[in-house]
Parts: C-alpha cells; structure tokens; sequence
C-alpha cells in the first residue's frame, strides 16, 4: 500500500538483505535493513516487525539469508538447519512463523546442489509473501462487494496492510472499495491498551488517502447507536470450527454494540486463520500480557522523542488480558480469500 | 475518604480560606490554599476541583470568602452580588454550582446585618458540604445491601469521593462494604480518553484499601463473559424521567455486557441528579469534547514529571463525544440517597 505516494509492502528482499517498516516507530516511517538472517531473527523477536502475514513473510526471507549465507560445502545442511531453529524460537505461538520456515527447509532439503538450494529458498521465499500479499487482495475484492458508496466503517485494532505482506484483512475492502472510486469514511477504534488503532490504522488510513478518525474504544456503540455507522470489520487471529472468533480485547465489546444496533459485524481473515482441530472458542487460550501495557502509554513528546508516561499511581495494579472471544452469533459474515461466508460454513483451510 | 491512612474531604474551608485537593495532579496528592474567593473562582474554571457535588461544595465556600471579604458597609451587597456573578461564569453548565450560588446568595440577602450576613454565608456553605457527603454516605448504605462478601465490582470513571465532597456515588457502597466488613474486588475501567479510572479511580480505591484492578476499557466485556464480574456500579451525570441515564462514554457499552452475561448494572447518584423535565435519554444533549483529548494522553514520566503524548501521526483527526445514553431497560436498579428503585420508579428530586 502507500505511503507518501509510494508502493510499499511491510518487508521485502533486497539482494542478501531482508529490509522491513520498522513498525513500532510508526507514525514515524522508517524502513531497517538487516545483512544477515541473525539480524533478521532479532528484528522478528523484538517485533520490528508485527502480525501474522508480515511475520511469515519476514521468517520465510530470514531462511533465504540462512541458505545464502551457509558455506558452499558439506556443512551447508547443518547451518541451514541452525539457522532454522534460531528463526523458530523468534515467537514460539506465531503459527505462520513455523508453517514459513518449514516450506524453504523443505525446498532446501530437496534441491540437488547448493546453488539450486539457494536458488529454491528464496523463490519460496518470494512466493510465500506474493501468496499473502494475494491473500490479502482477494480478500479486498470480496469484502468491497458489500461496500456501497458513503458508507461509514468502524474497526478496531489493525487489521491492515501492516499486519499483512500487502492489503491486509479487514482493511483490505475499505481500500479496494476506495479504488474503485466508492467514498468511504473509516472510524478508527484507537485500541487500548497497544493503541495499535490510533498508531497503525490511523497512519494506513492517512498514507491511503481515506478519510477518517480515530475514537476511544469507548465510543464505538454510541456513534453505532446514533447510525453513525453502516458496518464494523475486524480481523481475526483464529477463527474456531464453529465461527467463533479470538481477535483482539474489545472486539467482542464491538460486536455486542453491532448487535443491539443491527449493524453488520465483518471478520476478514484468510482462510488460514481457520483452526478445525478448535471446536469452539472457549477452546482458544487467551493471553494475558503484562500489566504495564496497561498502566503506560508511549507517545511521542514536544521534542519529537518516544517517551512511555505512567497513567496510575505507583504501585498500581492492572488485568491485561490482550484477546477475547466473539461468539459466531454476533457474526453476519466471515470474509477470505474465497469469499463472504456465514460463520457456520467457513471452508476448509488450504 | 482517606488518603495515606488521613481522612479527607475534597474541599472544606479552614478560616477564610478553601482549601481543596488539587485534582489534575492526581496519582500526586497535594492540597491547594485559596486565600481569597477570586482564586476559589479561578480554582473552579481551571479543573482544579471537578465533579457535581465538589463543585457545588467549592462555590458555596467561595460565596462564603466573598461574604468575609465584602467591605462591612453600604457596599457590602454589591461586592456580594459582584462575587456570585463572578463564581457563577466559572463552570457556565454545572447545575450543582448555581444551585449552591443561590443557597448561600439567599441566605445572605436575608440577614439582619453584615455580621450575620458573614456567619450565615459560613454556615449555609458547610451545610451544602455535609449534605452532600450525607447523601453519599446513604447512598453507601443503601447500595452496601447489595455487596456480598467476596464480590467483584466493575466500575466505569470516577464517581468516588473526589467528584463529591466525600463517600461518592458509585463506589460509596463499595466503601461502606469494605467498612463492613465484606471482602470486595473492583475492576476498575481507565476510562479514555481522561482515564479518570486509571488516575482517580484506581487511586482512592488504593488510600481505602480497596483491593482492585485497573482494566483496559476493552476488557470489561471479555471479564463479564467470563463470569468474573458480580456487578456493575456507574455514577450518571443526569437522569431523564423515563430512567435514561447519561454518563461518561463508555457506559452504554458496559450495559451492554453486563445484559449480556447477566451480570446486574447498577447507577449510583443522588436524586439531584434527576431530571424530571427531560422525557428520555435522547434528549440530553451529548457534548462533543476537543480531539486532542484522545489524540494526547497526559502521564508521568521516568523523571516523574507530568508529560503530554502524542498518540497518532501528526495531523491525525479523532471525534470525542464525551457522554453516552443507557436506555433505562439495561439498568437493574438506581440507587439513590432514599434507597433502591427500579429505573422506571425514580423518587422525585428533592
């Protein structure tokens, strides 16, 4: 997507170098090249770079730098196989992590020379993150097809191009709708407690040229119950057999004002997200992260400088938990790649 | 309440000066002496006081300091008249503060002399004081009723002693529980975008020994689901005739996740807050604040300094309405200084 005008995906290749937005500065835009896979591996721990696609795809190109950095003889295999274990460990739950690293193991593993090796890792490499980045605008021209002119969109968390190679999930059809020349006005839950909302979405949305503001999450049912709003869209980070969905903390908050205000509630999310050996949601662990998201905040000062502010008395005590669950019941539809889905006939992962 | 095992009122008047808790310097706890009834005034518009009953309390005690100050002649109503007209432009939409303008003003006009003139301003302005916090007080006995021992409580924003003179609204039963010996958990929501949760909230249930939580807005939905909720408790800012309640955003979407989980949703406030000439939540008018209160956060830094944030890229736009509508239907009961109603069944205001 765009930023200043220019084409940008969250991470690429540039000869041996993996180059990626580093995401926690933003708004501020800054792009981090990084040498050698070991730098590419630290940039995946210390979440330069954030969301399931954009994960993989970083984790697929650190395996194409393990494979070009490896010595041309028989200890290729072995570094090849070290290397893939430190990228492992980079974020033990990222599902798309694990299922990247094992697609280039595998055509380095069946490659006939080193050369070819190479040669395999970063075409698997390239291809996964075309894949996402297809993913993705599929799941755009789907969900435009229920965007009409005027409209009025609320989401919360980010969802978009960032999370993602390109496109993204649930802002994947506000942006193909924009393209085809449908104005759409967008409500920007800022998401506490990481405030991905205020911080990603908002600065997508800018770099996209659509309209937009951002609200606290406390003021999602009052613009839906005043009709303020035509249509929510979230993503997902799973989705259980039944159409219940795990996304991030407040989404089901959303999903219940939807409800008591018949809006329609979108889930957006490639049908990898789809988790069949997961009955229902109740079967989804839900993290609890550090209290200090809650009692601090980052922002950015006077001076330009990111500084983190304490919001409570010292000593103060929070509950973080970073998910939650929203029933398939509060669903009017689940949107992927192949199409627009009741949540109780999702198709079956590829 | 008490603060660091000390009891206090949030203003009271000692000699011819106020003094008052200074507010906006919350988790930090400092007392502000205002010697003459200008600087009472100048506290009031500046937020150094804020809540309903606070401010009354704070205007009845600044009419007091003009009724000592006046000259003891001829000019003494004019400089009296002078001084209500002053306290009046204030805080121009806080009915509590009229209210108490015109007790004091009355009472004043009615005196035989300015000796008595003086007295009676001093003792109509403590009465004004004590019964506000009488009202919380009754209110925390009628509301301790319904505090099992073990309980947990949610609560949205502040309506604790800090915005009355003392007890509160809303967390007066929690107070009077814990003083009876029940065992009591509060959740308390930060409430963006002022995080009155998180900064006054959190930091009155702390000096009662209160043991408690602060949460993300988002999370009260996922903790009522969850079954780790035993109640709500709000304060309101005014209630229609048909028990439409208005309160800080936010409210509306707790109501509904407590109706959603069966958990009972509770509004404290005192029958003042009643407004029998308004016929339904619509039509009170919703106050639309600056953008920069969700686009900015204010915290201490790491030198413990008070800091303003930037929170999304600059030039970001936010909409910030300030209160929302509970409809009548999402509210178990009312609490009041008179007892427990059912919304539909509200006392008249006295």
């Amino acid at each position: 997507m765009n930023v200043d005008g220019k084409h940008y995906r969250t991470v690429w290749m540039e000869g041996g170098a993996v180059k990626m937005i580093n995401q926690p500065l933003i708004p501020r835009f800054e792009i981090v090249t990084l040498a050698t896979y070991r730098e590419t591996a630290e940039a995946i721990s210390t979440m330069v770079v954030r969301g399931a696609g954009a994960i993989g795809a970083a984790a697929g190109y650190g395996m194409a730098q393990v494979a070009l950095e490896a010595p041309g003889d028989v200890g290729f295999m072995d570094y090849v196989e070290r290397g893939a274990e430190t990228l492992r460990r980079t974020r033990p739950t990222a599902q798309n992590l694990f299922y990247a690293i094992e697609k280039v193991l595998g055509a380095v593993r069946e490659a006939q020379s080193v050369d070819r090796a190479r040669r395999a890792a970063v075409d698997v490499a390239e291809a996964l993150a075309d894949e996402n980045a297809a993913a993705g605008e599929a799941i755009g021209a789907h969900g435009a097809t229920l965007i009409r002119d005027g409209m009025r969109i609320l989401t919360h968390c980010n969802a978009g191009w960032l999370a993602f190679v390109d496109w993204g999930s649930a802002l994947a059809p506000v942006y193909m709708a924009a393209r085809q020349g449908k104005r759409v006005f967008v409500y920007a839950d800022e998401t506490r407690p990481r405030c991905q909302g205020a911080q990603l979405t908002a600065w997508e949305l800018e770099g996209e040229g659509i309209p937009h503001a951002i609200i606290a999450d406390n003021a999602a049912g009052y613009l839906m119950r005043r009709g303020e709003v035509d249509m929510v869209i979230v993503g997902t980070d799973r989705i259980a057999a039944n159409g219940d969905v795990a996304n991030k903390i407040g989404t089901y908050e959303k999903a219940l004002c939807a409800a008591a205000s018949n809006v329609p509630f979108y889930v957006a999310a490639p049908t990898s997200t789809i988790d069949p050996g997961c009955p229902t949601g109740d079967d989804i662990p839900i993290e609890e992260r550090s209290q200090d998201e809650v009692l601090y905040i980052t922002g950015w000062n006077e001076q330009g400088e990111l500084c983190r502010v304490r919001l409570a008395h010292e000593g103060a005590r929070a509950r973080n938990p970073a998910f939650d669950v929203t029933p398939a019941r509060y669903i009017t539809a689940i949107i992927t790649e192949h199409g627009i889905h009741r949540p109780t006939e999702l198709p079956h992962p590829k």
